[in-house]
């Protein structure tokens, strides 16, 4: 699989697989296209949760036992905005928040989201393309039966503790996907969508107008990684939400989920019972992502997938 | 003098002198009248200079050998936007950087700058009022044979070379005093103007529209420290700026560009020569002011000068 990979792909589980693929790559042959529907405005800075975690991972600069966020982060900036009555419940590192700062002031004169995080990457060393799904602002929002909130609200500041009733993505019938999107998945020869949460990170940007088709166009298998394991997600609150939708929380229904986009489905081995559940053609693996070696192993075994289900066509 | 002394200060001299009174009075005695002229929008932050230089000064939070910014200040963010391809000519510390965006935040919010600049006061346990002369926008610009210069352009990038022809304060005729000055000056009992720019950080304060009648409202004795020593400035390019516009750089000249304002002028003994030039009462100290204690004993010198000027007008 030599170029023409793209990653769909939210925060830290679907990194953990971009990265995977990354490695294992040629360089500049992988594209990411990241959800910005977590996106938000806090102390005046543009934060971009997924895009930055994405950013930083491939840059090999994210602290990966917290999850959010660069390693060898210092938080002067933190302690001093505390001692001044500032909001302090959203942390920010000190290099963290100088990537807020720049993307805000360029963002301001009028510069796309997607031309700001292609050069990030760039400058930070990252041979693979990174765009979010789309440059128009797109705001992920979360029914509840307390009423609707903001997605950082629900999921930083309340923890992801009230019952879901409604995804809905602000802004997204009027918007485009970027030109960062457009041109991976034109000539894109596999599609991966990463083990990120359906309904918070793969949903908007399946919610932008033209993606689906998009994803669809050249023809590249489409594969979907299982972010549930067990009947439950390896980590946040995927199988929560299913449950509170009124779906079961099982690898079958993720498929069911993405019904119309998938030629192929990567479940985990404890999930080995329902393969049979599935329309579309299963691999069954460890999908399990502990150790770097994992990402590679279970980059390397999508990437096989794909080939023979692209090969299975002629 | 108990209470109801109000500086009028610049940047770094000014600070130094109005750090030596908010020593020697009671707590709350001291009120200081802050230039914002050279405030300017970097990053998309509004830095005010001369404003946090005061207020770091009387926190005991500056750093006093490189003249700006804190001390123990940290440099990751710096780094960090650096790394990214943001502008850096203009330093700021990871603290340092904490201020600007929770003032920037607030300001957007609606709130006026003086509330912003009192609550980091007192949160900085700051027993001092810090008022910034305005809360209206008023930015300086320097002509030069060039053409007009935006303040930091002149004071930071070019460091003060161009030749200057004029200077104006761009907003200042639509201004008004904020009401911590008009506060301050309301129960003044006595006034200094600190050893700080006549040019660049005294006259910006002078040219808000009523600050002068704020400053001889009351019969408070008004004073003007010399900011020339020796026929040439401690510090900055007080000096320089006089020659240019064809000026003595004398501290007569000084007290003449004072004209109407003057009760009293504090002049460095190495000026003793001078002291038959001016046309209103001179104090002779030394007025250089490179330890604390000088600081204090200046203050204490021009507090005593202030309270014999006022007893001779009964």
């Amino acid at each position: 699989m030599p170029a023409g990979v793209v990653a769909i792909c939210g925060g830290i589980g679907g990194a953990k697989l971009a990265l995977g693929l990354y490695r294992v790559l040629a360089p500049r042959a992988l594209s990411v296209i990241v959800n910005c529907g977590d996106d938000f405005e806090h102390l005046g800075l543009r934060i971009c949760p997924d895009l930055d975690t994405t950013l930083y991972t491939l840059a090999g600069l994210a602290n990966t036992e917290r999850g959010w966020g660069r390693r060898d982060e210092t938080w002067a900036f933190m302690d001093a905005l505390g001692s001044l009555g500032g909001p302090t419940w959203f942390r920010l590192g000190d290099k963290d928040v100088a990537l807020h700062v720049e993307r805000t002031r360029r963002l301001a004169t009028g510069e796309p989201l997607s031309a700001i995080i292609a050069e990030f990457a760039a400058r930070l060393g990252v041979n693979a393309a990174i765009a979010p799904m789309s440059d128009d602002p797109i705001r992920t929002r979360v029914g509840t039966p307390e009423g609707e909130l903001d997605f950082q609200d629900y999921f930083v500041r309340l923890r992801c503790a009230p019952r879901i009733t409604a995804v809905t993505f602000d802004g997204a019938a009027a918007a485009q996907p970027s030109p960062g999107a457009i041109a991976a998945l034109g000539g894109a020869r596999a599609i991966v969508i990463c083990p990120s949460n359906p309904y918070l990170s793969i949903d908007p940007i399946l919610a932008v107008p033209g993606m689906r088709a998009l994803l669809r166009a050249r023809g590249a298998p489409v594969i979907a990684v299982s972010p549930i394991v067990g009947g439950d997600a390896v980590k946040g609150p995927t199988a929560k939400i299913m449950r509170e939708l009124g779906v079961p929380s099982t690898p079958a229904a993720i498929a069911r989920h993405y019904a119309g986009l998938l030629d192929g489905f990567v479940l985990d081995a404890r999930d080995q019972a329902s393969a049979r559940d599935f329309d579309c053609p299963v691999h069954v693996t460890d999908t399990l992502m502990k150790r770097l070696g994992d990402r590679e192993r279970l980059a390397r075994e999508v990437l096989t997938f794909a080939s023979s289900l692209a090969q299975a066509r002629y």
